[in-house]
């Protein structure tokens, strides 16, 4: 197994050291609770944020812990929910006595642990909104239930986050949240599976010159296989499904985010965007931020996520205000 | 081939538009001349600073044009240097009236177009410096001409671009970044070779279970190769050769650099970096800074570059000062 690790059972925890190493300015890792909080909490009064989930999909959530973010993450182990015990330490790391948002990808484990912590903690006076994202375009209408949360993770942290660095109270940093979540999808296809570390082997088979389409996290088979087209007619099944969902036309204002799986190299990964971006043009759109790069990931798989979100001034705003976090910083 | 590319030929200029698309507000893409540009020229005055190199390393040289780093970068075809016409576009468009500066990595064919426009522009009257950086440690002392420039490249972008901005004069400049070189090493490994497009192949086959020791970029072989080791013994040998090249001892002020070849998931990009940043905390040098992520590149190559600069206050200094280019952002 060609892989940078010393054993698949340390790997995780291997990690979290490792970006505490990089970033002491910006995060601390409590090896105890197997969680990351900020290396300077927020002060009294601040909402705090909380994410987490399996992990191997870096930078989520760790990589996104810091001023104008989240104020605490746990991870889980590869692939799988952290535990409720691990999400009631991040809880309670990042309660600055004003509530605290629980942010949740739709994905079974993740919806029952955090969903658990949140009844323990509520019971026990703590105030907590929860925001549940299931962005995934790959399931079609009246699917719904089943759509995982994906790119629109990042976003909601980010401008939620945003929010509540600015000292709003919980239920308006719930709404933001909620918003960008109605306003957001995520359609991804994926070249190669991945190998998790104690598997050893790839989580599913692809013959060269195929690929799947409509792929999460954690190195599921996506909803189709099909031949491999070029890039340019990856971008436009990328993007058919997304704009037809989010009903963009000409005029709508979007943040893009195309993020690779994780062995995606930025040569392929920017070429596409720019195909993305030509076509989002073309019907009329009004591109105002964009994001390439690795901002969530299935380890080593080779592939591509791309969201779209519709935004008015106030999550643009929010957007631009300054990020001090390990995988996304401006303005500081 | 298992690739995001419309067509071999068309995967660099495919990648530059889409740099320029996700960053317009840092960056243009001139295909004619095939250079990148900033998109907010410096004002008159400023030492302009360009570099160039094979495409396939990125970010490495276009991601990292704008304030605080290059004002131009002239990209060549996959692993291949820039031609001498693409060299003097960059130039004309870095040149404020104070001269330019030519990072230079030392490659063969790097050496000689930058050298050969320098000729020809110097006669016409452009003030230019080259430093040249080769802070490659795979070849021992004796070798040195063969020592290829690497992370370092990132380094002196950073340092002397910062330099630049606060409006030093070219001497001083072309000054800080020698310093840079002199005081930097990189030495790296690969658990896989890449797949040029055009090749439509690996470069070589690396059998399961061993790696490549002392890499550079584009593909090419180790200088050894050896059975494949835990992490924490990887974190030696990396750690090993710089150490003594440079001399760290207790005290040591340092930067540094982790970077992943293309393909390298940050679950392990990072593990390692922490059992690197331990080893060097515990022969006490002091690790002022550190960037992990993939900065330099060699398309889809699994491994990971180490760089660390011996710093001072004057280099740290600059180092902090803000940066906005698509690869590295801060203060701004």
């Amino acid at each position: 197994m060609q892989k940078f690790i010393n054993a698949p059972d340390t790997a995780v925890p291997e990690y979290l050291a490792g970006l505490a190493a990089a970033h002491p300015d910006v995060v601390r890792f409590q090896p105890d609770d197997r969680i990351v909080t900020r290396a300077a909490p927020a002060g009294r009064g601040k909402v705090g944020l909380i994410s987490g989930g399996g992990s191997g999909c870096e930078p989520l959530h760790a990589g996104y812990v810091g001023r104008g973010m989240l104020d605490a993450a746990c991870p889980g182990e590869i692939f799988t929910s952290p535990v409720p015990a691990q999400v009631m330490a991040a809880a309670a790391a990042a309660d600055h006595g004003s509530g605290v948002l629980f942010v949740i990808k739709n994905f079974g484990g993740e919806v029952m642990n955090f969903g658990l912590a949140a009844e323990i903690l509520t019971r026990r006076g703590m105030r907590i909104e929860k925001v549940l994202v299931d962005d995934d375009a790959s399931f079609p209408p009246g699917l719904e239930s089943r759509r995982r949360g994906l790119g629109a993770t990042v976003l909601v942290e980010k401008i939620a986050g945003a929010a509540a660095e600015r000292g709003q109270p919980l239920d308006q940093v719930a709404a933001v949240a909620r918003r960008v979540v109605a306003r957001s999808r995520t359609f991804g296809v994926a070249l190669s599976s991945c190998t998790p570390p104690r598997l050893g082997r790839p989580t599913f088979e692809l013959p060269g010159g195929s690929y799947e389409i409509g792929v999460g996290l954690g190195g599921d088979r996506g909803q189709d296989r099909g031949e491999l087209p070029p890039a340019a007619a990856v971008a436009d099944v990328l993007l058919d499904r997304l704009v037809g969902e989010l009903q963009v036309t000409e005029g709508t204002r979007v943040i893009t985010m195309l993020s690779g799986l994780g062995s995606t190299p930025q040569l392929e990964l920017f070429g596409l965007y720019g195909l993305v971006d030509e076509r989002l043009r073309a019907r009329g759109a009004l591109v105002e931020r964009s994001l390439v790069g690795n901002f969530l990931t299935s380890l080593d798989s080779l592939g591509a996520l791309l969201t779209i979100a519709v935004v008015d001034d106030e999550l643009l705003d929010l957007w631009d205000d300054p990020v001090h976090t390990a995988s996304l910083r401006w303005g500081a």
